[in-house]
């Protein structure tokens, strides 16, 4: 997507390494960071310079790929590829990608004798996984753009106003996004939008991401307070809204953003439609009730105490409240299948419940 | 309250003068400022050196008494009065206290026929509405503790888990609080408790100003970002809620700091009582629907857009979203009663409807 008069992927490889858009830095910097080695991926990850479960996904894939280099010389090949998936999935709890795309590298290079093959074979696994993420993230905007076509006919083409938490644009993925990519498609079509932008503390990644690449594709947003939803929500301000997800359970339970249950509440409370946008690879198919089953990451306190931003010319972090008042951060709630209108997937849309997941993702649930 | 070692109220009398604690500059520097003007009230309102709904009430009834000074040598002290309040008012829209202490301070002083009797009489007036708003918090507070109480018991002593937004704390009123009050009588009583403290974005009045509170009176607290309440209610975490009102409707709806309504809904969502603590000051007896007639302020949106705090030992503001994004700012909503267990009142509790509030304020309603 655009970044100025260029345009980007979130992650591509150059030369024998992978690089990255560092996220810390944005919206004010736009900093490239190049990773050569298994640690400066987990690093990457695990200090969010890459975040978004599509996203995460990927990254650990080429990290998988740069540890197989790094394994060629070694006496034990597998046994360190062993340990660098261990590594890897440690590094965020909560989105299911990680997992989900590390074993899939593992499971590629295992069925290859040669060690020179398996690191070919991680590299291809790994393209092609991001690869998928990019027509995932396609089709997801193919089919949500028409629920955002069907408002705007209602409304006679008047502007349609979409609710948005955290990122789950394409910085959170390879290319489009999930929750962006029915907005960036029907903007790209002419039709009439504006995007509410939740601030999404404590890393305020709406205000600093999602308004960030908003803005680079010329669709019309605001940034709100993530208290400010409800209002809006009560005042007909809001047609619909669409999130991502970090994992879903296959009885249509939600975790995301924390925050993202709040949100929901209020648009069951307005009869307002609540989107999930999400590549099927964020489904966790052995988790069947999502609100006990999921984990859900617990990050240093200090993301909640301080706050970054622009500050004379430079990135600066203030602390909000009193320097000794502990502060907790849980990353990510879950939200019940029975507020969630509706999911948005790359095969198509689909009750947020095992029958309708299940018929669009055939065997694939236990 | 304290303040380290000394206990303050957060507006007082020196010499002819008011003075209040700036809340601007909380929680990182205490700061007093000398009142001396109208215009100077005007501004502290406005630009919130003072906030809360009670506070804002009794810092406009002794700035029309400074109004009246100001008023001594001039043709026409009646019409300066009446420009005064106007000004008065028209600083916050949310609140109803400005002006019901506003004209409370107006009809005392019109029944004098002397200047200088007008001038004792606006000056008696506002130290009543500041020692009524003392009282009136302090009965809150034992209403209240009851209620904490009962949940200690049937919680076998065990700690109580109680979460407020914003801030309806002694510094929102002249001392004690409103939602508050109960807190630091249970407190003080021994009752075991634990507060979360909404941060309560855009200008974050919890983490500033609540945790700052809780801190000097030494009650268990942790700070959590807006998005967080839902996500702990749904797992046991919170065992009541209180809040304070800005301005509460005749039928029971409740305006508060915007994101107030969607604690309520998660706290509907997961049986967990939600109380408003209210001084009668703030019901609107002309208002029968909150959510279509209470006006919300809509503020400045680069409150939105900067973020204050301590950054290397001085205050600083940082830029969250990119410079070019768009912010709107509500500063307000309204809470539907149905989602409010009770209101705690200086006579008492009762239940958020027309009913239940007029038995306690018997032919106050229209």
């Amino acid at each position: 997507m655009r970044v100025g008069e260029k345009t980007y992927r979130t992650i591509w490889e150059k030369d024998d390494v992978v690089q990255i858009i560092d996220q810390r830095h944005l919206p004010h910097k736009f900093v490239i960071e190049t990773l050569s080695t298994l640690n400066e991926v987990a690093v990457a990850i695990k200090e969010m310079h890459v975040r978004g479960a599509p996203l995460i996904g990927v990254t650990a894939a080429y990290g998988l790929y740069l540890a197989a280099v790094e394994a060629k010389g070694k006496a034990d090949f597998d046994n360190y590829m062993q340990k660098a998936s261990e590594t890897l999935i440690a590094t965020r709890p909560t989105a299911i990608n990680l997992k989900w795309a590390v074993e899939r590298v593992l499971n590629s290079v295992s069925e290859e004798l040669n060690v020179d093959l398996k690191i070919k074979t991680a590299l291809e696994t790994a393209r092609t996984i991001a690869g998928e993420d990019v027509n995932m993230c396609l089709n997801i905007g193919e089919y949500g753009c028409k629920l955002i076509e069907e408002i705007s006919k209602n409304k006679n083409r008047e502007t349609v106003n979409i609710l948005t938490h955290c990122n789950a644009g394409w910085l959170a993925a390879v290319d489009y996004g999930t929750a962006t990519a029915p907005i960036y498609l029907a903007h790209s079509k002419g039709i009439k939008l504006h995007v509410w932008v939740d601030m999404t503390g404590p890393r305020n990644q709406g205000a600093r991401l999602t308004a960030w690449e908003l803005g680079n594709e010329g669709v019309p947003h605001t940034v709100i307070a993530d208290n400010t939803g409800g209002h809006l929500m009560q005042h007909g301000l809001v047609d619909m809204v669409i999130v991502g997800s970090d994992r879903t359970a296959i009885n249509g339970d939600v975790a995301n953003k924390i925050g993202t249950y709040l949100k929901a509440l209020a648009a069951k409370d307005n009869n307002i439609p609540f989107y999930v946008a999400l590549p099927s690879s964020t489904i966790d198919w052995d988790i069947t009730d999502g609100i006990k089953e999921i984990p859900v990451e617990m990050r240093p306190p200090d993301e909640v105490r301080y706050t970054e931003g622009l500050c004379e010319g430079e990135i600066k972090r203030v602390l909000v409240p009193p320097q000794d008042s502990p502060a907790v951060n849980f990353a990510f709630d879950v939200t019940p299948a029975r507020l969630v209108t509706a999911l948005i997937t790359e095969r198509g849309i689909c009750k947020a419940d095992k029958t309708s997941i299940l018929e669009l993702f055939p065997g694939l649930g236990k």
